[in-house]
């Protein structure tokens, strides 16, 4: 099978290559990719900026942690009936046994946390390939309606959003939500969730081009992030003098200081990203006294997922893929996503 | 009556005056003071940083927000079957009708927390006299069994120590609590309520003194905030490698690089002081990875003083008491304060 391989740590590039088509092991299905999402997780590993302590891996690696594709073989222990099966990849392989699993968080899970724990398109091979394998259980039905390519663009940004706003940030009908980095894959995930949940609904792009689709997408007020000046103001307008009750941030400790004097009484925080920085610094003294929660999201659940996908199924809410890309260039993909000049979800598009 | 007065903003000093006892207007009551909790707040006011934007109030003032005794008369409008009653003072006046306070919330009332508002020892006279008065609401009945001087130490800690540990933290049996700043007034509070809650308790404090009478109060673990180190691996130890859960923070953003490695998979941290600095810098990608949350917690409500009083009168809890001044003597337990050579709470006694 054709597959694009990282040759060496920190290459920072990839090369096309001919390599041997994978057999399932017991427990898992190969999947025949059909559609693989780009990530700029994926870049930064590729440049070498993603390891941590104590994480290793073999090279040459095929990175890539999106795909959806059809089921076309499977090893002992999954039923043969699987075979066909139309399938998108759930790239966290949560163990189901530890505190955090049987708990409902396998998005935590304490064995998958582990660096030396086996991470689809980290430290074995994943999405960027022909054909991939998987643990059956980490291979999720695609519901009729909805393409592999929608479903491709959809898993990481879609599962991330619903875990971000439903999940921990719970945002509900009337409440005024900022989304940060509104044009990204996760942010036209994270717009569409909750103008879905009845909220109003801010987000910050950069430039005019990108305000625009946002507006499109139902964005009541977009913030240029390139241009300089406070944000509460306009925050306080459109919520009615309240402030914001619900941040949902993918941008990061850059937009920290612009969002938080606008924020209400026990407004909450959900961090999910930290494009323009991870290094947060802020007052105790003013989160203290109107009660601000801040909490981390971390990835997402296969029920995640799921919900999205079946949203999407009953055209609540779509996929926003701005561009479409042959499998011979995906490195073109990847440089949008490092240049920023891409919108939405890139996938692309294999055989 | 005699008052300790602040003669003019940021005096740094406060004179013993011989003042017109008030009268209570409609809706009112006289409080003959008995006890009185000195807070640091208050130390903050008198050396004038605690003064916000739009902030102002007459001078010669009597600060003190903390100060339990006896109801001698009432204004129109309240039952005179008051007269008598043993009371503590609630200091935070909320209005009972805003979207805060109508959702249980009076803690960050909305038009509490603003400038104008008036704030009982902050803006108006307060607990620093032989006589207060407060409207009729906000004085709370002491339950039999708990005296004059007890409620003047807990009204403020025990209440600040409820509210950050039940109402945000939430604490549960077989977890594991750090407090910060274990040894002031809401330390510990702090220290008791995570005991009673059948926490694990670990607890920071300066000086083998304070840390042995931490051991006294059921603390399993006293770090020495004096000595350099690192904190994971007691804490790892202590959670039988788990990790702490909650860290009830009053000692601030001194600390959060101490303990903030320390935290297991969603770990909460409750933010109610900020002893060693309000200006807290973390690693978004860390917190987000184990979705830690940090939350704010802003005073308190009346349901947190009903709460710790009711625990008292049953013996459950008991407040520390690290001095017991007479009136005369007031400044002085306000420089133990200053110096933090002080252990638990310090109370004036009157007459």
């Amino acid at each position: 099978m054709k597959a694009w391989r990282l040759p060496y740590s920190k290459a920072d590039r990839l090369d096309l290559a001919e390599v041997p088509t994978p057999e399932p092991a017991a427990g898992e299905v190969l999947i025949a990719v059909r559609a693989i999402g780009l990530n700029s997780s994926e870049m930064q590993l590729i440049r070498g900026d993603w390891d941590g302590p104590g994480v290793h891996r073999p090279y040459p690696l095929i990175p890539g942690i999106e795909a959806a594709g059809e089921i076309v073989a499977v090893g002992d222990g999954v039923p043969a009936d699987r075979i066909g099966e139309r399938v998108t990849v759930h790239y966290r392989w949560s163990c189901g046994h530890c505190s955090e699993c049987v708990s409902g968080n396998e998005n935590t899970c304490l064995v998958a946390a582990s660096p030396t724990a086996p991470k689809f398109g980290r430290t074995i091979d994943g999405a960027y390939a022909e054909y991939a394998r998987v643990p059956a259980g980490f291979a999720i039905p695609i519901p009729e309606g909805v393409s592999f390519v929608d479903a491709a663009a959809m898993t990481v940004s879609g599962g991330t959003a619903w875990h971000m706003a439903m999940v921990r940030g719970q945002v509900r009908a009337n409440e005024t939500v900022l989304v940060t980095g509104g044009s990204s894959g996760v942010g036209t995930m994270l717009v569409q969730l909750a103008r879905l949940a009845g909220c109003r609904v801010a987000a910050t792009a950069g430039g005019p081009e990108k305000a625009n689709r946002l507006h499109e997408l139902g964005v009541d007020l977009v913030l240029d992030h390139r241009a300089p000046g406070d944000w509460t103001e306009p925050l306080n307008r459109l919520s009615d003098g309240a402030g914001v009750d619900c941040v949902l941030d993918i941008a990061g400790a850059g937009t920290w200081p612009r969002f938080l004097p606008a924020m209400r009484q026990r407004g909450r925080v959900v961090v999910g990203g930290y494009m323009s920085g991870a290094q947060a610094s802020f007052d105790l003294k003013e989160s203290t006294i109107r009660e601000i929660t801040i909490m981390g999201a971390s990835s997402w659940t296969r029920n995640a997922v799921r919900e999205v996908l079946s949203l999407a199924a009953q055209g609540a809410i779509r996929p926003v893929i701005g561009a479409q890309l042959p499998f011979e260039r995906l490195p073109d993909g990847l440089a949008m996503l490092r240049d920023r000049t891409s919108y939405g979800n890139l996938v692309v598009e294999v055989g």
